[in-house]
């Protein structure tokens, strides 16, 4: 396949479907973005997902003629946990009605291509690799802060999947003994101390009587106003901020021992808040981790955006035809 | 290189020298023990691994015809930070004056044959991968609970030595914020929690005066002394014994977030408590982990004892010849 042939990305998440025609090298050269309509359920979502490739093909080769330019395979990029290997996602926590459904073959009898699937994050994981800040590296581990906390991790130019497709979980990395309860039943997990939820809701908890007792409610104080306040010396917002850094620099601290990766990207929401968010995790990470080391992984910003799960998903793709 | 093909293996340790020949399924068919007599320095000790290494290759092809018997390669395995691919230890903490030593090269060209140089606890997991207890796994994560906690990471066959060969330092994983000092300059890291000095450690600082205060010193009760006085019933052995086992837990639900491997081993000193330590980290970990979970690896003890590091690095010479 050479690199002007053209893949298909798909990004699905619980309110926009994300979609774009990528080339070999990792650039996206047509990009469609429609709503996902997911109360509508799975039936009528793959219907839209594959409305949107069928749109991407044509714009791929316009003429019909299954020239060279034509897309030649789909990457899918889904929340949720599945099966990499038998193209089924388990479920898929705000789409409704996912759950074991085997999308990947669905689509691809849609659509008339071969179809990858991939879990989003790790999909994003491989875009930033492919063409985003990683391209340099050789190995990386992305964490997405969002909501929650995902993550993907790429070893020596492959997407690290595991042995249960459920590897770079980064969220529910344990950070504390017994510590905050998590909706996924552990406690103590990452993402309840470093999410942009997480950061919202322990401010709140700090500040019962800062949030107007109408709305908005405490819990839908976004890590937004808690870094605008930080920033402004909300002395509670601060502290709130810097352990969230802490926590995340502790997570960086872990990857680093554990996968020995040239590079650690931060990626998602929260990453808007640029160097206010940088500079506190790389001062922590500087103190928790080994001073003399020489071998510590560089932390930076993820640089694709929204654009990360396409275009990974479609570099993943590039495999199939 | 057939199966029947021999390769040297030699595990460097502050105390012995092991060394064996290994066939192509990981089988031990000749084995060596020797004193390191590490106070002789660099030199000295490169001398012994030679002799070794010379002895075990006579062993191979007693008449010297270089037939199908003949050893075709070395792995050697050293504790310490190294770079695999320029075969120089940095530094090994129990051997006097290798620092950034090129032993890979030395002793090639004393051996007359191609050295594989790797990291001891590598070893010992890629040995346990291709013959102990991971032998049907696709993926595992060891970890050798000794003076300290080391460990090795085997993901789909292959040994992961991460971009920096510090991949699965799985004692410097943090376990908590800001906790107990490290030699490592860390604090927190999971060995000052659950190595077998860090049990004996914490029970001596938890009963400053059931040690007598004539010999042994107090440092000096062993791990196995906690764990007999435990099953004895003495309640503060108990808990510091149970903690230990969290705190291997809480690793091994970050392993399975991180890494998602079929097989978490416990191997070292650590283990000869056998199910007195395998059953509550088992149940520690069911405790801390995801419930429902499919996907959650096998937490087993290491089967291969001290020859893990030797076949383990055998196994890993057979790509050079």
């Amino acid at each position: 396949m050479s690199a002007s042939t053209l893949t298909i990305g798909i990004d699905v998440g619980g309110t926009f479907i994300k979609a774009g025609l990528v080339s070999g090298d990792g650039a996206l050269v047509e990009r469609r973005e429609i709503e996902t309509q997911a109360d509508g359920g799975f039936e009528h979502v793959l219907g839209r997902i594959a409305d949107v490739a069928a749109d991407l093909a044509q714009a791929a080769d316009p003429r019909g003629l299954a020239g060279s330019g034509r897309a030649t395979a789909i990457g899918l990029g889904v929340p949720g946990p599945m099966s990499h290997v038998e193209g089924i996602v388990h479920r898929a926590p705000n789409l409704a009605g996912w759950e074991n459904v085997p999308v990947r073959d669905r689509l691809a009898r849609r659509a008339g291509l071969p179809v990858t699937l991939e879990n989003d994050a790790n999909a994003a994981a491989f875009g930033e690799f492919v063409a985003g800040a990683g391209r340099s590296a050789r190995s990386l581990v992305l964490m997405t802060l969002g909501t929650g906390i995902g993550g993907g991790v790429v070893l020596d130019g492959r997407l690290w999947r595991g042995d249960f497709d459920s590897a770079g979980e980064i969220g529910h990395m344990l950070v504390a003994i017994d510590g905050r309860e998590c909706p996924c039943g552990q406690r103590g997990c990452l993402e309840r101390y470093a999410s942009a939820n997480a950061v919202a809701e322990r401010y709140a908890e700090a500040m019962p009587d800062a949030a107007p007792t109408a709305a908005p409610p405490p819990a839908e104080l976004s890590a937004r106003h808690v870094a605008q306040r930080a920033a402004r010396g909300d002395p509670v917002a601060a502290r709130v901020w810097n352990e969230m850094a802490q926590y995340l620099a502790l997570a960086c601290v872990n990857i680093q021992h554990l996968f020995s990766p040239e590079l650690v990207l931060l990626a998602g929401g929260l990453i808007q808040a640029g160097d206010q968010l940088l500079d506190p995790v790389r001062r922590h990470f500087d103190r928790l981790s080994w001073r003399i080391a020489p071998d510590r992984p560089r932390i930076e910003l993820a640089t694709l955006g929204g654009n990360a799960g396409v275009i990974g998903a479609a570099a993943l793709a590039r495999g199939l035809a």
